[in-house]
């Protein structure tokens, strides 16, 4: 496609892709609505080596974010019981048994997650035409992902766009197009169909963790699919879009005029779910050695209330 | 069994329970090592009607935690960006997007959780013999919940005692005996197998939910499994056992001389991986309609480093 | 005074008794501008005796938070680093010192602690004319309790209006009027100044204490200052107002129109600091005891920047 | 001095240095015993001018921690109800009050700071004797800050080395001697006294701060007082050491066999208390102005119960 990316392009895909009152006016999911039974029991028949992938990165204080974006930080563990206790016998009387304990404390996006269609907002808008206002401090009053708790399984498809060119990643700024996810899933001799989770291979994860340095990972630059990937999206009628990178979207920006402009679409106009910062590397490799792409998916999000996503660790199994 | 439930009887348990080596000095994960990539594929086939259920309650200041234990707190959900500030017109510029975000601060174990192996000690060591002072104020360093990241998939069975014995709930107090268990399986027509997910419902949960107070329900009394199911879970070779109480086992305690003397075994002996304070009503409900007791089951844990176990939203598909 | 409170009253006692402009137009801190150098070198010469009062109550889990107000949540105390972990030998390679840390994560008013001016809007505008959407999800961009860093010493005052009623403590919901004010510094021969840290005591706090029980105490009824108490401070040109309740004005309140109506009008049109849950027992039986109700006050705020205020141990110092 | 430092040094300087029980078996608070009533009145009179000085940095995410030292992070400053929501018209119902509140998570020790005696270990014991294992993962059972609630107000005294030395700041790894406070004292026309807290400038901060970045501020090397300054200390019977480092003693350490050994002596063998991480530039200018080296000083931790420390605004006052 041949979008000239700006706030009238954003404007018109919106008029072009709202899906607002195609499931009703209390719709909450959006475009999970495309997974149907039949889907999930047709998914389940990928199941066929009893081999499962974590797709989710590792929650401590080597995540990455650096502080770029929105005063996200990284996870905070703490312990609330430990084994030096237990043995200095601090716990022998009360509670008299020896334990450990911990607590967590991290944004919900700060590491693998959802986004919840409460996540973002078009003018004052939220998907399905929701005032923006029922997101204050004390949470998502709409659209949370508590609403998609049973809903994230299904069939899930790899498009490893990296490997497809012959990269160990795309360069930061690389912006895939429609065209390019086409020839990846062709070449990989997979289809996409109406319900799929698709998940995209950029490698800029790997690279990243390679270096063992993060970088400008969370919040900065990276390869991703170009603006008019939400024209595809709503054609291929996908359940939901992940990636290895922390926006799904090519950075820096194909406009000036908004920051994320694929987010200032996908999300209020369509009600498409959004999976980020996957660790994709030995999904992907286990892919390109059975040259099997599809599997079931299920990654399940806490059921945060009002949440604008949940950290998660998906399951891809084969 | 007839035992006279103690720290003789914990001790006893511990020599003829322990699974110590049996999957090599390495093994951090236990249990879990029944599963076969055959029992994955096999239980791939129970998806037959495409419905999922979330197994995960709601993570907000409603939940059960009134601080009767180890000082867990119920989960404190703050938000980083609201659509209040959108509307305003604070994020136009930068971030020049309009969006939600918001963090978590909880318990790993405050609601529904698994447990992981370095969760209980035995004297000074943890499960397969590695020393308790592994886990310290920085995390547990062996046996932490990361290992089963992609563990947490297998065949799961509902074992609902309290409808079986025609109950909304059993009574806090009430021991579950070895026998009840396999007479719920046998009326229930269900067999249960090496590598399974068991998952008990006493409907204590429920009775708690439905008085709208969870009273002493994280931390104190409640129905649960007699110490003699510690035999039970290893002699069926389960890989993981569940319930929709705080503890799984019968409180008040059997015994004066430990706290949860049945935690005193099956973690630190065995390495049994446990689920709790899991939500059973719809799944029970449904299982009761169409009598199909058993089903999909995936789980996965947050990958927490160093975790004593992980918040989750399990799913049983069917 | 006889007032009508409502929202009426309210309006006109902004009018009445608004401050803005009066420090200029880019004044952070209201009331405390009342304090001159002269004021706190005067104060200094009440330090007679060289005794000092911590007026504020201990953080942990005891405190007096019920979820009764506004999502907020007694402190948590967390340990990072453990004796007990010192003994075991975890800390003798690296960091190699034996040590302890830790650290704390609480509500900024959820225990004895100063409001800034930023805590409380009036319609659209905060204290000064500054919009009320300069305080968005980032913090307190105008007002902050950062502004008062230096300002919180003076000349402090107890009018221990419990006491001089011959009551352990005042009822909740009784509703000190400005005479009785009046008339207790007259029968404790002390003279309200300008720029004074005027220190109610109600009992309050020692009730819900002695009872072991914080009941209702945190957001719910409590004995206070009137409405009228506005024009009081105003007159007075007092510097901060403080006291053992949670919100220093009666509850319930005096109208249905508004929750807090004094709060609505101190803080937003005359910029007056207001410092709250102080712990006043032990100071006022010396008071008491030597009949002097004068002190040098000093209640350094933390400097958060964007805070909406601070939590404190303020020292009254005879 | 002339100290060969090491784990030797450090044994001898125990024994020699050791207060245990200088003050009771009971003593919580260590070297504070040595500030008399006197002391506080004496110290009211140097409060000549009426001017207060701020020496805390602000708490927010551009503070000094980078990761270096035990896991601590910067301040987490979220809002719990903000302007916008208000004038989103989202309070007017319930709580129908116009307000914003907030909370901070931080470590204690993460920006300006007061250690507690609970902080440091030689060996199996804290300070007085007490075990080291009464620090557990739920607290400081002995020696926390609490006890010093009321205790940290008397005479301060900066001793201004860097500005002595004619430097902007002193280079890291400078070790301060005992002859060179000394010198400094002298040369400031300023006596250092029995009950003093003497604040120590190298100028570090200062550095950092107008450099825009913390480098390895907080758990890097610094400038700061020799290992020998512990008998300094002792000589003088003052009662605290404050600095704007984040150790008060020079880095790198100047041993191998222990990492900040002059830590190991001051607090667990004298009972020291010491603060850190002060802004002194403000003070140090005033001080040079006036070349009165000398105020009255009051910085009272919160009152956390079981704290290794507390963050803190320290007052100086002229």
């Amino acid at each position: 496609m041949n979008i000239n990316v700006g706030k009238q392009a954003i404007g018109e895909a919106h008029k072009q892709l709202s899906n607002w009152g195609r499931w009703g006016n209390d719709d909450q999911i959006g475009t999970l609505n495309h997974i149907t039974s039949e889907d999930i029991v047709a998914a389940a028949k990928l199941i066929r080596r009893g081999k499962a992938f974590a797709l989710g990165i590792p929650l401590d204080q080597n995540g990455p974010q650096n502080g770029l974006f929105g005063g996200r930080w990284n996870p905070i563990h703490t312990m609330l019981a430990t084994g030096t206790d237990a043995v200095a016998g601090r716990q022998d009387e009360t509670p008299n048994i020896r334990y450990a304990d911990d607590a967590i404390d991290m944004p919900v996006q700060g590491a693998t997650h959802w986004d919840s269609l409460g996540h973002i907002f078009y003018q004052d808008k939220m998907y399905n035409g929701h005032d923006a206002i029922n997101v204050d401090s004390r949470g998502v009053h709409k659209l949370g992902i508590e609403h998609a708790k049973d809903k994230m399984v299904g069939r899930g498809v790899l498009l490893d766009v990296a490997r497809h060119k012959g990269a160990d990643s795309l360069d930061d700024g690389y912006g895939i197009s429609n065209d390019e996810l086409d020839a990846t899933a062709r070449a990989q001799k997979v289809e996409i169909r109406k319900g799929d989770f698709v998940i995209i291979r950029t490698g800029q994860m790997e690279r990243c963790l390679k270096a063992r340095q993060w970088g400008g990972y969370a919040g900065g630059d990276a390869p991703g699919v170009k603006f008019e990937n939400c024209y595809w999206c709503q054609e291929k009628e996908i359940a939901g879009i992940c990636s290895d990178t922390w926006g799904v979207e090519v950075r820096p920006n194909e406009t000036k005029e908004a920051n994320q402009p694929w987010h200032w679409v996908v999300i209020p106009a369509m009600g498409l779910t959004m999976g980020e910062i996957f660790y994709l590397k030995d999904l992907a490799e286990d892919c390109a050695q059975d040259t099997v792409y599809e599997f079931f998916f299920c990654a399940p999000p806490l059921v945060i209330t009002g949440g604008t996503g949940s950290p998660i660790n998906p399951m891809a199994i084969k």
